[in-house]
């Protein structure tokens, strides 16, 4: 555990491109404008997703594909550095047209309209390495600019 | 597709009047006030509301009418122009007394008790003009004033 | 009703420690830090957790234990002062295995892996006050240091 302190840089609003995938094309934001810790809202609709659950014991994601149009009711995130590129970490939840959800670890999300606000910080590394107490990627905070 | 980068400017913690329509409340909010974009997101709970989800086919809203007690376990949303006045687009995660969900884009919610937080955005035009592939009334990013 | 105007303060990214109740993590936080007004979204996963519904009618929370894995898909949450203390309040909505989701009030979350994403904010009072119409403890916005 730990935190980093970092500073407010800038502010993107942003129109997600129609049939893009909402997490490749948020990699991509962040990778053309030098981006490289941020934290993201979006809201919006999806015509198809891809969400996930990690398995807390068997340490591996469970997959479920959801081929219908839905609601990003919601969609919280961050970017931080993975291996040497922006790594984009983002939980959505899902409406159907009965307002029925589904939520979770957000895979691919394909664009019908998003809109998302991005704020990136800067003045401290954030990186993710592997943890084996969860077998996630996980943001280290051992790293000596971190204050623990 | 495209963004616009925008300064931070105001930020309000806000205690939304009880029996308030949620949308209506933040518009005033933000015409009193003259804010023309910013992103909010809101917790708390509603009397009632009025959700919606958009069909992606027929290209209209397909309304629902949620006549009971919720809490909002999550709104995210923004303003920005749309003919000249500031527009609010917020979606909504309510939860039922067995904390069961229904969530899309939030049209009306009768506040019992709302805590929001507004941060407005300043220095660029962040308008909404119809958009033929999906319907929808979007952020215009051909203005020379965004960045594309 | 009223609101307040708060200055951008210190921003945290936070790995919050395996198995802390993130609830009171992030008092704790707040505490050693000298936070006294905040916004938070965080997302992760949970081992188990508690929610709550506000009955509006009987004025008293209706408590629901979640005795299993979920991924936080959602939690916004806000810190303010309450008799002397900064106090979370925080809504998540969780989803289990098969993306089907809870939510309403955290009032615990014991944590598998969490990402804490804290804005602090500065320059005014923000305090919690006994509100009779509601039964609620709200911000209190007679404070003359409030803008109304």
């Amino acid at each position: 555990m730990g935190y980093v302190n970092l500073d407010l840089a800038r502010n993107f609003m942003v129109r997600v491109k129609h049939d893009a995938d909402l997490i490749q094309f948020t990699s991509e934001l962040a990778a053309k404008n030098g981006i490289k810790v941020a934290t993201f809202t979006a809201i919006g609709a999806l015509k198809r997703a891809k969400l996930a659950f990690y398995d807390q014991e068997k340490q591996e994601y469970h997959e479920m594909e959801l081929d219908a149009p839905y609601e990003i009711a919601s969609c919280v995130g961050n970017i931080s550095m993975k291996n040497g590129s922006p790594f984009v970490h983002a939980h959505a939840v899902l409406a159907d047209k009965e307002g029925n959800t589904r939520a979770g670890h957000l895979l691919e999300g394909i664009v019908f309209a998003t809109e998302l606000h991005l704020q990136e910080l800067r003045g401290a590394k954030l990186e993710r390495k592997n943890d084996k107490v969860t077998g996630l990627s996980l943001w280290d905070m051992t790293n000596p600019k971190s204050k623990l």
